[in-house]
């Protein structure tokens, strides 16, 4: 299949670009009976450009969303769900100029390799951050599904440029301290101290990464499937997806690595009459399933390779060595902007994976 | 799909369990003219259990490969490859006594909870270290395939439980001391650090993880496809399908989190008339896709599960608390014998990949 | 998958319902490189309801093509093409009062029993032959991207109420003379008479059905994947996938079953430096591969099951006995209709099976 | 993928060819929970070669079943099942003198084209009938997890050279009549004329074709997806896989094409509470799902290609106009034999379907 999709039951297709007319996503395999208007996927769509987020110097327009087969009388019914945003402010002129000159670290010189002459270089084409509109759609479905099943997911800004959260945060009182401030971090003294390197590598041309923590709660035991298609397996797919992703790791991750067996092993114990586990090194995972368990993940944002500082580059058509500034506004740190997609990309994945697992049947009980 | 498979066109299927009769693997889409006989994949098996590999207290057995399809006078045909190794030394029976004692950091808790009364409690059934077998003889042909289209994969031990090689070594250096010591770490200095505290860890019923790192060199441009397929996604989703693997990162990985973007941006250069960057922070790929450079790639291996050490857990039937230690034979560190696996995953993706780039045909030019 | 989306390179997603907003398509997968407009794709769409073609008392409303993604400067880059188009005249309101009264003849009972009260039931919602719109706008694509690579297929009717051509017409002839007539029959005596036992039907508040032929030409020899994916299974699968499709035979067909082997078998020839058949009782396919002979398909369409005439039925929710008379403007036949939906449904799988055989490229060689 | 897999849920993927050293197939996804033995499976194979089957001079060798994964203390798991049997009386060299003169009726010269000088050309490789017996084993695990669901499927011989069955049996009747000869076809009248006209047919030098029809009775209501994966597309693509199958048609099929609409619409009824139809020219599909009336296929069997008469071909290597006469034991009529192969094929679509639609759980609820 041509890559433009992902999932098994809950299938997600990705269409559109960054300067065409649009960009949108149609989900094949939603159950029906779940209660579906604009309305619950508008907001989504404007978090991922706050009023208040004014570091982020992304485009203006706002992403007005229209949901277009799917639903009858409000409700899904098993079709398709189409929606999609149209695309504004796209100056494609902009990029005629320096169609030859592959900005670094973009994809634009693979794309023009792969795709020659045919290569949509407009703003990153099909390859730029905009596409992610698609996922957090589609994550606006699958969080609204899960949600009815129990299942909440929240992700949030954990470090910026090396400023990190040294405390995990109690996961049910993310969402809301996350929210208070454009960073996304749920520790407003830290999220001030990010803010200002923000502001700072602005202001010298410069531009930060991060890393974004994402947990998903209250997953039953058991939702995985062996072996390609294992939990991590799929989570890991749709998160390398992200633009900017360089690095994920689940529970202790790469600290395992430096840990005794008998340390990083999770005890077993009974609580309350479930089994549940003393630690949580596993991240919520054993053997590609969830044990129930924290589903715990760590994502790592390189800093945005758009930066206004000067930087060597080739000419693809004259094989001549080039500098670059790269203009327009950019995002010094797309972290904050990431988070929402973070949070999207795992609630598609769980989505999926709880209706393979036979937790969320195609057609729902009743709609409420 | 059912979960165990994965590749678009080089697709691999992998069957079989810890205690049955046999592990093996199909692979549908191989081209068609690959010499390919028992000899070649063997050699690939044998490395998984060298004769060195004194501390690694695995099965004595020796796996024999059964290649039962898909070749005619030594030549890859085209039609499907089916591959398998008998099983020997199974006493299940071990087993049974232990099999409502889920052992932490193990999968016998999902498991159980997944598939209840008929779940396959033997030696971790179809969640066993035992099954990466299958990807390793995938990974055999895999690479024997990419090798004749010019395309080099290597991976080691670079970290054990903190010990760790503080220089990257040359890629081109690698296999030659790599093959050195029983580590599989091409650094010997190092290599002998690494083996004592394994030694050490043994003798206290500890165990201990690390990381494999692993490179692919002179793949072409623009291999990986956009969106949800891109390379980087492909990769770790293959590599978190390997047991033990907690956090998989490209190129500069989590570091790049705390670079500034100038600093983390390869810039580009000519060199020798082709484009090249001048440093390697993206790790080979970019917007999802190849950029000729080397992909690198680093794997956190958590320690053993199974430690001789007492450990808290819980009887499933009666929901009493327990404790267990896990007998048997048992590695103290699994990092040199997951290398193998690590280089075969990381080749099978990279075959399907150039296949869906279209750098590789379905029948190949000639055979040699 | 969730079974809205066919083929394997050149993948079809539909998408839309009978009395949604549109009825729409996405296609991933088309190769980057082919000249795409609005153009190529509209005639098609006007090709289903032409305005001669009185007889077919459809909807009014032309569908006006919208081309949302995929092209840059007029030519497909590799990224999802979506193309839409929205529905008018959609009076929902008609169906509310039978929702509980199947339609004998239409996927009513079927629906109402799958997806319970989230069934969208208006003019058989998902069911109906409405989205066969979106295969005649894949179609387009597949037939103009098969053109650039020689193959040229066509379809018409051959028979309508057992009314039909006794002689096979010569392929290259067919295009012409079927354009000619609303019946879309290249024979214009025989059309006539079609023409004649259509309209008294309609006057009986009666429906006839009829038989499409499809031929490709050009096809290169080996075109088609073992086992399940072989040429006439895929064609067979998506031309089954047309609403009111009930039989497919390739050349000979059931007439095969009484043929001797010596006579059914196709004699090899060599023709001006070719391996050809004399005869072509396969149909151009053997083992599921294309021989280099014309394809030739023979399609069994079930008269419209909407009809006037009083038919008995049951309420689903009283489970008493009901009578029926389906009002509203329906086709008394649909074969002349279905013409272009299943030259489109042939394109579709013969672009993608060309591709998945390499004799398309993912990007082609140069764009005239 | 590459076209040797079949299926979403419960994924058949075959393995072997004619002359290699066995015939194998994995299923992926068969539910864990099922009792499964050899025993289950062998009676299948044997019905592939009854002993009274005297008219059928296919090899000797009785197919001896090897289970190989996915079942523990006699229950499927969930794991991947893999079967094969081994071949045997594979005599190659028989094949060597004629690799390049292709047998008409056969897929040799299609083949050959393909894969060039890596086709296997023994006894038609992957393309040989022997490949079925993957289809056989998989269909006798479907069919025990249909039966365990209440699904029973039936196929048997209705005509063979032109002589039919006139009246269709009644469907809980064909098993007992059906196996009391060797063409199994449940009328013994008609079946000794069949016989008859075979035995005539062998003496001739001739070989001869004919017409399968296949049950499946007791189904649920609105099995089948749309719009890709309806129930009848995804029949008929597995049908069509099997060699020498040149149409299917369902319910009244081709015949529905010459019916008036109200003779056709199959007219709902009430009966003992129960929604059925009193006509069923639907075959029980409508809109691409079941309707709960049984489902009914008819298929055409071309004759068998391989005939000892005298036949046209050519050389592939020198171009040159030969004959060919093939030697060797070949069926004159190869209908009885495809019947446990069609049964098969119906079976694991339905398994498939059964599981998609939820019918059937990844975990039964009891194994008895």
């Amino acid at each position: 299949m041509a890559g433009n999709s992902i999932g098994k039951e809950f299938v997600v297709t990705s269409f559109g670009e960054s300067h065409g007319k649009c960009v949108g996503v149609i989900i094949d395999g939603c159950p029906a009976g779940l209660p579906l208007s604009e309305n619950d996927i508008q907001p989504e769509l404007d978090m991922r450009i706050p009023s208040q987020l004014k570091i982020v110097s992304a485009r203006r327009e706002k992403d007005q969303l229209e949901l277009l087969s799917g639903t009858f009388n409000g409700i899904t019914t098993g079709a398709p769900i189409c929606m999609l945003v149209k695309n504004k402010d796209t100056q494609s002129e902009d990029y005629e100029s320096n169609k030859n000159i592959p900005r670094p670290g973009h994809a634009d010189y693979a794309a023009a390799t792969k795709y020659g002459r045919f290569n949509d270089y407009r703003g990153g084409g099909r390859f730029s951050g905009r596409v992610t509109v698609a996922l957090v759609m589609a994550g606006a479905v699958a969080k609204k599904l899960l949600m009815k099943h129990g299942v909440d997911i929240v992700a949030y800004t954990s470090a910026v440029d090396g400023i990190r959260m040294e405390v995990a945060p109690k996961p049910e009182n993310i969402r809301e301290g996350r929210d208070e401030n454009p960073i996304r971090c749920p520790d407003q003294l830290i999220a001030k101290r990010m803010e200002e390197t923000i502001m700072k590598a602005r202001e010298e041309g410069e531009s930060v990464g991060g890393i974004i923590e994402c947990v998903a709660m209250h997953l039953p035991v058991g939702i995985g499937e062996p072996i390609y298609d294992s939990l991590d397996s799929d989570l890991a797919k749709i998160l390398f997806n992200i633009p900017a992703v360089k690095g994920v790791e689940f529970g202790a991750g790469f600290e395992a690595a430096e840990m005794k067996g008998s340390e990083n092993n999770d005890p077993y114990q009974t609580e309350n009459g479930k089994i549940t586990t003393t630690t949580n090194n596993a991240g919520g995972i054993l053997g590609g399933m969830s044990t129930g368990m924290n589903i715990t993940a760590r994502i790592a944002i390189k800093p945005t390779p758009s930066v206004a500082k000067e930087q060597h580059t080739v000419n693809m058509a004259t094989m001549k060595n080039e500098t670059i500034r790269v203009g327009g506004r950019h995002d010094p740190c797309i972290v904050p902007k990431a988070v929402p997609v973070v949070e999207s990309a795992m609630a598609v994945i769980l989505a999926d994976h709880m209706m393979r697992a036979g937790f969320i049947p195609k057609v729902l009980k009743e709609a409420k």
